[in-house]
């Protein structure tokens, strides 16, 4: 499957309807009739065993019958009966539709049926949309392939779906809110076109300005990262990712059968690809519209002018704690405001024009805040008694149309702003309907805009052959010992590799006791893979402050581990403790956890993840907006800790974590961090396979 | 100013129009032809001394002449003949609304002018809405008091507004909505009707249901707090406020020059009040739909039935982290279901009856639903190929017409669902665009019930004379000494006072020294009110552990800070740290603060407000929901915190802080307490007057 075939798929010149019908209710007979009525070019073929004509037109038994090449075939047959028909056809048709139920979402055996589909597909390399889909739409060609009826205007979204009923829904929907699409596909069970492959296609598809995504799961973690990482660079990716909660998990099981993966983890991995999430089917909407219609955010300066005071305080409100901002009006502006507006009127941004203002008001003020080079600008108003809101509408539209900005009209009410919303429409405006959801959508699309300006991206990790050998050597040891962990001694060694300090320590033994060279206070520990609970135990001393308290502690941990290792280690000052972990993903692969360890680590859950792959300075980035960044930021005027040498660390994980696959669970708890150049060190380490 | 007066005010017999006009664009004209042409049954009368007559109808010079009764005068007519017009009327005419500007919206001189209206309206026994207001209507009397056009439909939603523009695009958008009202007003300077008045009188209004408010300030904060507790016991009250940040602040002064106060402290206002706080203008819109037109939930339990999967995904995320849940099918109801539905249903809630449902299988579920005593039961809808959509429709508005339940519609789409919701608008059924904003305006108005179904609230605080006495004899002695803040000793005997331990301490002297009866290890400090860092000044020694270190740390402290009052405190373990305080707000009076002590104070912010009064109970409540409830809830199987202690402390804290109202700023920080039985105890407490 490449992008130029998945274009033959969505723009095919000859269409095979497999399953065509003329019997009223049918599947096949509303597809045939949406291929046929709506206007595409191509040629199009019924097939079907059971007819000799459908209508006028002359029905095949099977694909290999018809004499003419075949670019797409869509099936709309009994399950059982698909794999057969890819089977015998294809040698000639390569790219299928399958719309047909039946499959892996309906348990064991379909999933079997289905993976021998995919095989067949792999191995005489077609392509194949579905199944258990609903087609797909390219308005562009004006070729519905889809059981849902209609013909979405043209425009530059592409919306895919993993519910075919929800995109019905909002193609319903986009038609009274205006949108207009490129591409509308239901992936259905996404057996081999997945999001991923999608987005690539949709990505290289200049047709498509956005691509707008309702997904369940996420099929292949890594391929989604590559894929969203790369096309996000050049075109927004908006996906309404359901999956929040527990009970969610099971309904889309009982839905779709996919799985959808930790809600959090995907919010990292889609901040991480560039991705932007809507929360809500609302925002989703409203994302697609504002990108659709309008440039994307250069900057992040705002300007809000209003014929109602409410109004624009409600706009003020909105900017709270968003990557937007109002802009601050120049001295020489805001003398241009005073003269051309009256008296009362305010002239600090939001611009309050008075609720007798004018068209003339807001073309006046449009052009002082353009000159201040503010490129967003919120038109808001209210139709009071005196407001021409027609042409005020037109005012905006027009001055939009001749300028390089963005005007966001925000038109609050009903009847009588109708009519301007209706020329916004037709002129690529788009009005929302309060100031909050036009100013939350515009700082979306704005952070996108930052993600695409930041071109330092997604690095490979060179995995390294020799350090790779090396821990395994170890773990392989281990493993061989029937041990279930590793020592501290160890993990210590690993750690070591992946340029993770421990703290110093050295194994006790009734030889080495009296040089150990550690020092005093130390702590005296059982090292084994059976003591989990230590502390509980008396498996764990801590302040021995001299030779004399050690050869006690030591004698009596012997009396009750016998025949277990005993480590002692340096009892260093602490000022910060971190724990890290691993966490495997099943969609995203090897996650990194780091959050504030101690005492309070369960209380506040200051916990962060990173997905790999990641280079130094996108950790260190991303260590730097943590939840646990006030280590790293000087709370209190007080030093602060090495944000590059805990950066480095995680860039350690990512490698341990890539190169030992096998190790099940994970974590350093706690690490030590300090704010006085002291090196950082892991001062318990678990490694468990 | 009372509830009776005020109804006369908004359903007057009679209507004095000062400043009625005939002149086009006139506010005269407006408010004649509003109050004349929309239904008003009541007398008229036009008043102007240009005019002898407006039309076919009289217009007497002054309100004075007009020979009968006159229940309400509207003033139209320029700020500097306001004050005169009601002056001369004041025996005649007991209820105003002043629509003129020009008061304490401009500044100093319009204040003054505000200020002897109001002067007048208190002697005289006046009600007036205003000045600077678009007037009111109710819609229940056919009276459109305003110069906003039109009558909006007779409903049972109130909606006053601090912004007349917004009143008026919301008055359009509410036709669009179906929204209708029982009242709608214009506040604007609140000189003498504010929020708070009007909270109360619509409380009493039997036909209002729902209380929505716009506001940008506050005008009185004790009054409205107990208006609004009051009336959330029996209706909701809906508050959209603005003011979230400083920018908003200034907006405000600009456009109303309303005080908004810490938005902060005003939404603990709100909780404390029963207020459902509304976050945004759709929201607010949402939920005054809603309220309008459900019952209170009197239960959380939610069905959602849907005939697409995708879009029951959807509404199961919008359950997380919400007080309402998707209600447990019990067994005997899964087997129905399962009868009646196809085998690929989902007969977990969410059920999925599947793209082919019909209004059979709606009606068929939601009977099973209802027997289930789901009260709350979203109705999810996408209208795909054979959905009859109507039929279901009806289907959803004849059960909810027989049963006492919530059907809550959310169908999904443009003009597929056009006609259906033209149904349920008639029926009063609300529609919902998406199931996000269904189910969260749901769970606010379930919050609210929560409030309303838990009777013991507000009690006044019994000041205690004596206390009060004993505690400001200190205080003003402190004062006549020049003194700025209290020493740790005098601190400390207020706080007994309110039941406030502070840690064992002596002041030592040279002759005491020997004898401080505290034990080691101790703490000395130099308890002075100019030596605000002890810490940075060496004016604060730790851990002093025997009588000779005590010697030698007294020594050095009474070099470095002669003259200086120097005490002693008992140095006690410490399991955790907490800070307390007073916060005086401008609107809401004393408001108490807590949170996590420690080093962690400023880094995790967990700091609470408790706005007086409140009772033992309330305030116990309060600390198990507060965000260092962890300390109360034992985390970890730790054994917890006494709150029934804490509570007290605070309680005590509402008392001292209503009787000493001359100190500016208080707090104790660190407040020891402990898991362990042991009492909590101030270790450092500042009063500043």
């Amino acid at each position: 499957m490449n992008n130029e075939t998945l274009g033959i798929l969505f723009a095919p010149k000859s269409i095979a309807i497999v399953g065509a019908s003329n019997k009223k209710g049918k599947i096949g007979t509303v597809l045939a009739d949406n291929i046929i009525k709506l206007g595409y070019k191509g040629k199009v073929y019924f097939v079907n065993p059971s007819y000799g004509m459908i209508g006028l037109r002359k029905c095949y038994a099977t694909l290999e019958e018809i004499p003419k090449e075949v670019d797409l075939a869509i099936l709309a047959i009994p399950a059982k009966f698909v794999l057969e028909t890819i089977e015998k056809s294809a040698n000639k048709v390569k790219n299928f539709v399958i719309i047909s139920a039946g499959f892996s979402e309906t348990g064991a055996s379909g999933k079997k049926l289905e993976d021998k589909i995919n095989q067949l597909a792999r191995s005489k390399k077609l392509n194949i949309l579905g199944p258990n889909c609903l087609g797909f739409i390219a308005p562009t060609v004006k070729l519905n392939a889809s059981f849902a009826g209609g013909m979405p205007a043209v425009g530059n979204i592409a919306f895919v779906s993993q519910s075919g009923a929800l995109a019905v829904a909002l193609m319903d929907k986009a038609k009274k809110e205006n949108l207009a699409f490129s591409k509308i596909v239901s992936i259905g069970n996404k057996m081999q076109i997945s999001e991923s492959q999608l987005i690539e296609y949709l990505g290289n598809d200049e047709r498509t300005k956005v691509i707008g995504m309702y997904l369940e799961g996420i099929k292949d973690g890594e391929a989604f990262l590559k894929a969203a990482s790369k096309v996000s660079m050049k075109k927004p990716i908006v996906i309404l990712k359901a999956g929040k909660t527990a009970k969610t998990l099971l309904a889309i099981a009982s839905h779709t059968g996919a799985m959808a993966g930790s809600d959090e983890i995907t919010s990292v991995a889609f901040e991480k690809a560039g991705v932007i999430r809507a929360n809500d089917l609302d925002e989703f909407l409203n994302l697609l519209k504002l990108i659709s219609n309008c440039d994307s955010p250069k900057s992040s300066l705002c300007g809000v002018i209003t014929n109602a005071g409410g109004a624009g305080v409600l706009a003020t409100d909105a900017f709270k704690d968003k990557n937007l901002v109002l802009a601050d009006i120049s001295a020489a502006a805001r003398k241009k405001l005073k003269k051309i507006l009256p008296a009362e009127s305010s002239i600090e941004n939001p611009i309050d024009l008075l609720g007798d203002a004018q068209e003339d008001r807001y073309q006046d003020v449009l052009e002082i805040l353009h000159k201040e080079k503010i490129e967003n600008i919120f038109c808001l108003l209210t139709p009071q008694g005196q407001t021409r809101v027609e042409q005020i509408a037109i005012t905006a539209m027009t001055f939009s149309r001749k300028r390089d900005i963005n005007i966001i009209p925000v038109f609050i009410g009903g009847e009588k702003i109708a009519k301007a919303l209706r020329g916004f429409a037709t002129e690529g405006l788009v009005n929302f309907a309060t100031p909050e959801t036009a100013i939350s959508s515009l700082e979306k699309y704005r952070i996108w805009q930052l993600f695409a300006d930041n071109s330092a991206k997604v690095s490979n990790l060179k995995l390294d052959d020799s350090r790779r050998r090396q821990s395994q050597a170890i773990i392989t040891k281990a493993i061989s010992e029937k041990r279930k962990a590793l020592s501290f001694a160890d993990s210590a060694k690993i750690m070591e590799l992946y340029g993770i300090g421990a703290v110093a320590h050295a194994t006790v033994t009734d030889e080495n006791i009296d040089n150990l060279k550690l020092g005093f206070p130390l702590a005296l520990k059982v090292d084994s893979d059976l003591i989990l609970h230590k502390t509980d135990q008396g498996g764990l001393r801590l302040g021995i402050k001299n030779e004399e308290e050690l050869q006690e502690a030591f004698g009596e941990m012997q009396k009750s581990f016998p025949g277990e290792m005993i480590i002692a280690q340096a009892q260093v000052d602490k000022f910060a403790e971190i724990i890290l972990g691993i966490k495997r993903d099943p969609i995203f692969g090897p996650v990194i956890v780091y959050g504030l360890g101690g005492i309070y680590t369960e209380i506040f859950k200051l916990v962060n993840f990173l997905l790999t792959p990641m280079n130094l300075k996108e950790i260190e980035a991303q260590i730097l907006k943590s939840k646990i960044n006030f280590l790293f930021k000087g709370a209190r005027g007080q030093a602060v800790c090495n944000s590059k040498e805990l950066a480095k660390i995680l860039f350690g994980l990512m490698y341990f974590a890539q190169e030992n696959p096998q190790v099940n669970e994970f974590d350093i708890n706690p690490l030590f961090i300090y704010n006085n150049g002291q090196d950082a060190c892991a001062v318990d380490i678990k490694i468990i396979f």
